[in-house]
């Protein structure tokens, strides 16, 4: 694992970060994860573009030089044999207490290392999802940005694990689908695919857009603008979630209900046989 | 300032904290502030009490010595002259990527100081409040806990400054009034006293239930199981915002109109008075 705090490397036992600083404190920063994928982070320039529209939003301070930081830190762990991976950056305001202070200087944190092992029967059995008790709030002036608070969604995974299953659907706070826990949520019903909009709560996800693209092009028709009813978990024909790091993880259960014959669909199938040769040809 | 990182004392200016904290990454983290007054706490196992509360809410563990950690702490602030002030105690999971991720050592921060700053006309003339244009999310499964997710206090408190007030009124998703960006609120209306109930998304406040005490004892009925609707701002006599930090405010004006004739009314300077006596006389 390779660390950086504000462009310094720093050892992953170390204590580099100050006890005041607001991301601990307040919550008051965001993040963004890119995979690495043969050396080379894919779709870099987006994710770098939405932690840039997260530090309009807040007011947390963008690093200048953050692209080069982020290249530096790929071309660092390609020397060292880390070739695929994940690279997360998170942006705090910096450090200091009361709502209202503006740091001189924010904290910027990297963290890049091998995937965390995902069974790889996820990808040829599916997974299975359950309800979560919790709503994601459609209505924060935080909604659709990646921001570090993520303690609903811990909560929702562990409930989910109880459960026996692997994941959790949010629904937003007035009774419609929004997203996973850390993934976006798509549904083939009707032969087409159908996609919880951010204003129901769901991040703008940057694998979401490319299943979108690779969707499209396979003729399946995209709805990503329609809020969408908790229903239509029951009467899709397939559902699957995508994240960077995850990429396309097939939903073959959902609330102990089996989706349609409890085994990944075909649509699903050639998404993901699509996005796997996207990410091996940029 | 005094800080503490897991019992052991930290310089203000180092680096004390794991950048892989997951209160850092994942705002896997809750807190409390408790006042000292004359070199004690006030209320302190109330606080205890509710940090023990979201302890079995979210998993995060709660050390077994924290009283004793605390009491440690406020004795050596009256050492150093420090008798008046706010101790902050932070818990997060402990360090660590994955949501499912449970650490062997949770990460409990101290922070003991000086009150900041709070301008005298704030209490002799009061304060300035406008509508967040954001919601607080009184269907999260974090509802109702001192969580470290303080951004959207943050921006909509940013918000109210940039429109010459000094804090900000939340509603909940379903458009009832909440509570302040860091305190509850207080209406006078109809010679009762209504705040919003934790239902609404407010916190239970310690110092809002020593205000349900004291209103009651001034033979002012509290209700503080209804939920409220906005235009309860614009009828009320009286406003006031409760905090143990702030202890009570005055509101005198809520987006730009004057409540009542613009000046903190009588009940409000009563029950100020009584919270005055009562943290004096412990």
């Amino acid at each position: 694992m390779l660390i950086t705090v504000n462009g310094k490397v720093v050892e992953e036992s170390s204590h580099a970060v100050s006890a005041l600083d607001r991301g601990l404190l307040l919550g008051d920063g965001v993040f963004d994860t890119v995979r690495i994928y043969s050396g080379k982070a894919f779709r870099l320039g987006l994710h770098i573009q939405r932690l840039a529209d997260a530090s309009r939003r807040t007011g947390i301070e963008l690093p200048r030089d953050l692209e080069s930081l982020l290249l530096t830190e790929i071309q660092r762990a390609a020397e060292q044999g880390l070739h695929d991976g994940f690279l997360r950056t998170t942006l705090t305001r910096g450090s200091g207490l009361g709502l209202g202070a503006q740091p001189h200087v924010p904290t910027v944190i990297t963290v890049l290392d091998r995937l965390p092992v995902l069974p790889s029967a996820w990808y040829s059995d599916g997974i299975r999802v359950v309800t979560a008790e919790g709503r994601r709030n459609e209505m924060s002036q935080s909604s659709g940005l990646k921001t570090t608070a993520y303690l609903d969604s811990i909560l929702a995974f562990r409930a989910a694990a109880q459960a026996h299953a692997e994941d959790a659907i949010f629904q937003d706070t007035h009774d419609h689908l929004s997203e996973g826990t850390a993934s976006n949520l798509f549904l083939i019903a009707d032969e087409a695919a159908w996609t919880p909009p951010v204003e129901c709560g769901a991040l703008p996800g940057i694998t979401r857009a490319a299943v979108v693209e690779i969707a499209t092009t396979l003729g399946v028709p995209v709805v990503s603008d329609r809020a969408l009813l908790p229903i239509l978990l029951e009467s899709s024909s397939e559902i699957f979630l995508t994240s960077s790091v995850r990429e396309i993880v097939p939903v073959v259960q959902c609330d102990g209900r089996a989706v349609a014959d409890g085994k990944p669909g075909p649509i699903t199938r050639e998404i993901m046989n699509a996005y796997a040769e996207m990410t091996r040809c940029r």
